[in-house]
């Protein structure tokens, strides 16, 4: 077999991002042994940087080895158990995955629905909440990376205590790339992927829990039906008995403990503004070449713009275009949405204005070309002058 | 937080192994989408590669996204219904560690037990598969890293078969380091770890289901209880649908494609004959200098060596001396071994000339000090003396 050759990519899809060269280069880093002493101080530092990340002080804060949907089946399957009532918010892919994974735990699901493309209403939620009486938790989905849909936690957080149930957020597409705060918002726990905001190659689900979710898994009746993603037995290798549980994956921990070294260098505040800047940039220049964004304005992800294919435009041979001949990979829909919106991603790494400038006026070309006429240079003169602006102001 | 400074080692342990340097570089590569067309090549390439070192034809031969437990995980969850009954050889850490996923799958467990250090005893292993009357598998651990020994597998197979069960082997450190042969061996799911005989980091389990594993799958009554891990949705991603299910870790993909080239150039019987020239040159050197081997010749693994701690010697002391002062890691016992044996391994990249007859100075120097008096040079001389052997006879 011939040695590895790949194309020269741009991710702006939902994920992977563009990694940061440095991220890269220290996955190059020859292995210590998992349960070296040198690594074991590895595992603490990851700990540290991704209690900054969720700013929060959980303690049982770590990554576990699988992606993003990893950590959502561990944070289900450590927290229910049969017969628990769940309830769910519904409005994209990855709730809908979540309610797949909760009857797979052999609990109730009570799901909440909202349009694909809208965030969920909290008094449905609050009925749901009643409807289920004494629910094990709420699972929602913090940033929809099916729809591009940012749901505010804070109201939800209410709704759930004075249920007495657990808050679980999916926060896969907004961790590091916008506003995540799990002890302000009273996030019993949440989950994460590496490949989004954080540019780290996927392969990593952060996970944090706090004490009222720690203390449910404690009084479980059941064992864990998984055994890979058994916190009970996790913890205590990044705790500090370091007990062998499964061989950690080192190089993907060298990558991760670099990326989110890269977020705290950058700092959050200006993270999140740099990931609004972009976002916003993308916006005004697929309204100007004529666009119609998916989302309404106050649900808008900054991380994550989801856009109507234009009528007469070809879903696969635009994105083909946009791959073969610029290098630039942007997502389709999935499921409802399939043929009928684009999702461009600008996170981490790939969230730069040379990147929005790009592919504003790559898609213009493309769209050009299949009869469709944007009016020329407008989304590229709307993107830059956000950019600039933004530039300007900080 | 400062950049990532971890010590230089020689990975002489159970696991993970030191890394091929075109390994390493080849994980520097800057990503392409999991649905990138480019990336589709790249799964493929790895499905034939895995085929190759596996000795199958298995159509569903893949890497689970997790490490070597989540290929033993993968492999049980799919298999087992809850209700099944399945015999499991138990003769060491890992044979437990499929007992205890059978009963979070809600199987009925028949453990067939061994002495630790011994391989199971095909009489044992009928009578339980008698016992459990119409078992749905049989599962046994072929290289058994926390004890060191090989369980010849074809008169399993044939056992297997006339109880009409399928037979699942644990290959996680035989895979890359000695024979394996699925087809030939009539083994219907397997599973392995790529940190080990493959010496790529950890982070992925290559698992090769059979046709009639595939069909069991097929016939399942209820769902999977693993999202993550469900097979009947995941092969529709490396099948030629290319459904996303998750995102495919891309950095670990390249690495463990670069992994199995190396694997490939330097050919099976090449690579098997170097491992057994390695561990017999280990053996000899640590027989030479008085100890004691752990287990009796026949069932010896050629990839990793078991060796009882000597009367007198610290054990934590020896390991830590080992890697404080020559950069060498070995591994201690696990569960009821732990103080009582070391485990050498030389696999892979690990499996070099150099690294045996170092190791063997070291630990040498090491009890010497100590004030245990192995012959002075005893331990290399035998050890050099075998590997010039072995480099003469090819």
């Amino acid at each position: 077999m011939t040695e590895l050759r790949v194309p020269s990519r741009i991710l702006m899809g939902p994920g992977p991002s563009d990694v940061d060269p440095r991220v890269l280069r220290v996955m190059a880093t020859p292995l210590v042994g998992h349960l070296d002493p040198a690594f074991l101080d590895v595992l603490n530092e990851v700990m540290a940087l991704l209690r900054q990340a969720f700013q929060t002080a959980n303690r049982l804060t770590l990554p576990i080895s699988g992606t993003g949907s990893a950590g959502m089946e561990t944070v289900l399957v450590n927290l229910l158990e049969p017969g628990d009532r769940a309830v769910v918010g519904v409005n994209g892919e990855f709730g809908r995955r979540m309610a797949d994974i909760v009857r797979r735990c052999g609990a109730e699901l009570y799901a909440v629905e909202a349009e694909w493309g809208r965030a969920l209403d909290p008094s449905a939620v609050e009925d749901a909440l009643r409807k289920a009486k004494n629910p094990k938790l709420l699972a929602v989905v913090h940033a929809e990376t099916s729809t591009g849909v940012l749901q505010p936690i804070p109201p939800l957080g209410e709704l759930a205590r004075r249920a007495g149930a657990l808050l679980v957020v999916d926060c896969v597409t907004s961790l590091g790339g916008c506003e995540v705060a799990l002890d302000a918002w009273e996030v019993d726990a949440a989950y994460s992927g590496t490949q989004k905001c954080l540019s780290c190659p996927p392969g990593l689900a952060p996970v944090s829990l706090g004490t009222r979710a720690e203390e449910a898994l404690l009084r479980r009746k059941t064992p864990v039906q998984s055994w890979y993603l058994d916190l009970t037995m996790i913890m205590n290798y990044w705790g500090k008995d370091r007990f062998y549980h499964h061989t950690a994956p080192i190089s993907m921990l060298y990558a991760l403990r670099e990326a989110l070294r890269l977020v705290e260098e950058e700092g959050l505040d200006r993270r999140f503004c740099r990931h609004r800047l972009h976002s916003r940039a993308v916006c005004a220049g697929l309204e100007a070449m004529g666009l119609e964004l998916f989302v309404p304005e106050p649900w808008r992800l900054p991380t994550l713009t989801a856009v109507r294919v234009p009528e007469g435009a070809d879903d696969l041979r635009t994105r083909r275009a946009l791959l073969d001949r610029f290098g630039i990979e942007i997502g389709g829909g999935l499921g409802p949405l399939k043929g009928k919106i684009w999702r461009i991603g600008t996170m981490g790494y790939s969230c730069q204005p040379r990147n929005v400038i790009l592919l504003m006026a790559a898609l213009e070309a493309v769209l050009r070309e299949q009869g469709l006429g944007p009016p020329p240079g407008a989304g590229m003169s709307a993107a830059a002058e956000i950019l600039a602006d933004g530039e300007r102001t900080g």
